[in-house]
């Protein structure tokens, strides 16, 4: 499979620079180009590593320069007119035709807009609605009385627990759990008794929620997911969590139960939260903080236990000097014994004499 | 959609105070109970939470108090009778008509209790046995020879590998994983050969298992998890663990191989454990600790490396006070200058005598 | 069920020593074997464990010796011998009949290799190509122009997103998820929109991935895990990352996008590596470590944030005495002030002469 430089620069309308009879038989990204292949380049002072480290045959740019010793294509936009190139060599892509497939499980009871599609072995109970263009891929189980927005996307193996309110927009990937019971036990007996798990899940709108994430059901309100917040793969949200909207929780956050966030919080990798905490609008949490306590608005926090940038950083910084300051130590104490037998040996002809 | 709060107070056996024609909407915690709804109060002090910042239009309490400026409902058991109010307001609840449903797949030489109810899609493989009133969800996988008892629940796509053995009253949430093989590997060739993954999974009675979470099968022999242990979200448990009785095991917590733990042992969040190190009866593990040696019997352990929390606790305290005593010792260098310069300038006219 | 230690002798083709008419009901490892099964012992200093700790009533081992109390076989390879025992008392075994199952969904465009097998439930869709003596268990979901090498196993309930590439004799557990969007986004809307999901996943030959691991596609370019690298459950490995040949990535790990290793690299659990860095051949990093910049070949690292084994120890250490400094510190303040009254007193006379 291939094509000329030329066909692609009418595929994504830009103008060729060098030869247009070039053959291109494939698409990637610099570090990972071969020859033959087109790649693209976004930034100005990626020229030397295209012309050094990379076997590309062509690329994509939004300027021509000087320095590019390689045919190319100039575009207004590398990145709306690379995805065209890439996809024109993918021989596949996962396609659903709208409707409900015939190996799909549909309640009678559920509501499904006709311009949904439902994939094969996918389950629907009773109660469920499911809006407009919203696309379920196979093996979605979906509970009883959920309530799906318009233009959703759920990947496969998906599990959404009875009454769980998806917005509009959402994208929920695979092996995703949204309203498993919370982690709450009464252990008066010597026993653990489960607490109440009568609330639900809710996602606000232009949600996304990664692959293996889990979302706990509240005790008895919502667990809610604000507008527009982004969650990565295997994050935990314990029950009765309220998380505010436009944040960014990277992959591998855990977040206990009751705790509540403002907008546009940012938690990186493996951040945890401890339960009834309140991260306020815009802190943003370092990898691997450990939070158990309020944030303040705005503060970029990190450490375990976890405080203020500045301040961890100075502690971390006095560590790293402690072999040092332990040195400096012995070499006070070696000054002082010397004064001291200075001390000594200056009072001794004065004891001397008083003897 | 809405009742009155006699209507209520009749459902719940309870008495009323203020309005009883007052009009009931709905049911929600205090922080997000709306007007029309009916909240409930577990303790005395949240008088003041529920007068000043909550909206809901009724509140169901244990007793009356003047300082109770609302109407409400007296019970005996506050969570019993709202946990009765909430499933009132409830269209919909995931409901499982006995028996096995038309699109399961159950091997005929699976024996299944017939008050035991199979979801659609589910796939019960050869030689299982499924006890009385035992719920199995759609999607759920489980294969060859697994031993399921009575009073269980397994909620949709968790997968069973063959031989895992599960007590009555046992919680299986979504997606959990029992009895993958465990990453033991010779590596004596220069390449990963895996090891034999010939045991399986034991859950005793009452055991509970979070969303996601991953329990390996033993080498040999079993993993076990203890009568009454509650396993939250995304927990990992490696192969040939022993975990003990009534065991709380937070979210993200990895435990790994031939790792064992006495019982009422308490993990909090993201706790990781190192192989074959034993975890003493009644020990806390507060969260994030990274534990690499054994713990004694009860003790609260911390950090990473983990330690008793007091050791801990001081360690942290000091490392606080680090920028201080970096002042602290610059202080003293000075004032040993002085000293120096001191004892320097004494000793000079006996110098210059001596000269 | 029971045989006798003769029968089990010719079974593993091994020498009886002791009572070859001996009762066997079972086999198990020394740690949890009871009265009438069949244990192994595999190391000679396991001698005492066996004879006073474990009720087994045989032993499989490599030699006979004096100590050994107990009736037993001799065989010439212990763990293959035991896993033939261990075979011999299951009842059950997951097996799987070649072919397709009549409830798997297998698109007409899908090119399965009539040695393969398809479980009940699973998906298989357009343009995918499934090699010879493949394995599909129950429940996967294997999207469009997926390419499934010879000999490979997929466990219940994985994820396969369109395109993903597996190689040759690859295991993939339960609930995994290979090609699930990356976590990118262009937020200078003040909304969060997300990246190309252009790319793919890429498993080169005999590369293991553990139940719910995720790995995500490629941006534009393939997500690579190199051959004979092994995966733990619940590991996150983010977009374009490129893993080497040969690495162990223990559970909870996570990698952020972008970031590569060298090969043979092993990262205990829950380690965390930044976006974009390079983690050098040969390296091992310990438990829980933080790494937010490029690693050297071989290098052990530790710690949050990590650093070189040593340098962190040394420090680790250095916090541990600090209880210790601080007294120190506090007795040189006191000789200190000592020296300074008696350095004033000495000083005195002086003065006084001079006033």
């Amino acid at each position: 499979m291939g094509t000329t430089l030329a066909q692609l620069a009418e595929l994504v309308d830009g103008t060729v620079f060098g030869d247009p009879t070039r053959k291109i038989t494939g698409a990637n990204i610099i570090r990972d180009a071969v020859a033959g292949e087109i790649t693209l380049m976004d930034k100005p002072d990626q020229v030397g590593m295209l012309m050094e480290n990379c076997q590309a045959s062509a690329v994509l740019v939004r300027e021509h320069s000087d320095k590019l010793n390689i045919d190319g294509i100039v575009v207004a936009n590398v990145h709306e007119a690379f995805g065209k190139v890439i996809r024109f060599f993918q021989p596949w892509e996962q396609k659903q035709s709208n409707g409900i497939h015939r190996a799909a499980i549909v309640s009678l009871a559920a509501l499904v807009d006709p311009t949904a599609t439902i994939g094969a072995g996918s389950v629907i109970s009773d109660g469920v609605t499911i809006g407009r263009n919203t696309i379920i891929h196979s093996g979605v189980h979906i509970q009883a009385g959920c309530q799906i927005g318009d233009d959703v996307v759920i990947f496969p193996n998906a599990v959404l627990y009875d009454r769980t309110e998806v917005g509009d927009r959402c994208i929920i990937h695979a092996s995703a759990t949204l309203g498993a019971y919370g982690f709450g036990y009464d252990s008066s007996s010597g026993k653990h008794s489960l607490s109440a798990q009568l609330g639900n899940v809710v996602l606000e709108s232009d949600v996304e929620i990664g692959a293996g994430t889990t979302i706990d059901r509240g005790t008895y309100g919502s667990t809610v997911i604000g507008e527009g917040t982004k969650i990565d793969n295997q994050v935990q949200v314990g029950h009765n969590c309220k998380i505010g909207k436009h944040n960014l929780l990277c992959s591998q956050v855990g977040i206990a139960g009751s705790a509540t966030t403002g907008d546009y919080v940012v938690m990186a990798g493996q951040v945890g939260v401890r339960d009834h905490v309140h991260i306020g609008t815009g802190a943003m949490l370092g990898a691997k903080a450990g939070v158990s306590a309020d944030i303040p608005e705005g503060q970029q926090t990190v450490g375990i236990p976890a405080g203020p940038f500045k301040e961890i950083m100075a502690e971390h910084m006095a560590i790293k000097r402690l072999p040092d300051m332990r040195k400096t130590i012995k070499a006070l104490a070696k000054r002082i014994e010397q004064l001291e037998q200075e001390a000594e040996a200056m009072a001794e002809p004065a004891i001397r004499k008083a003897s």
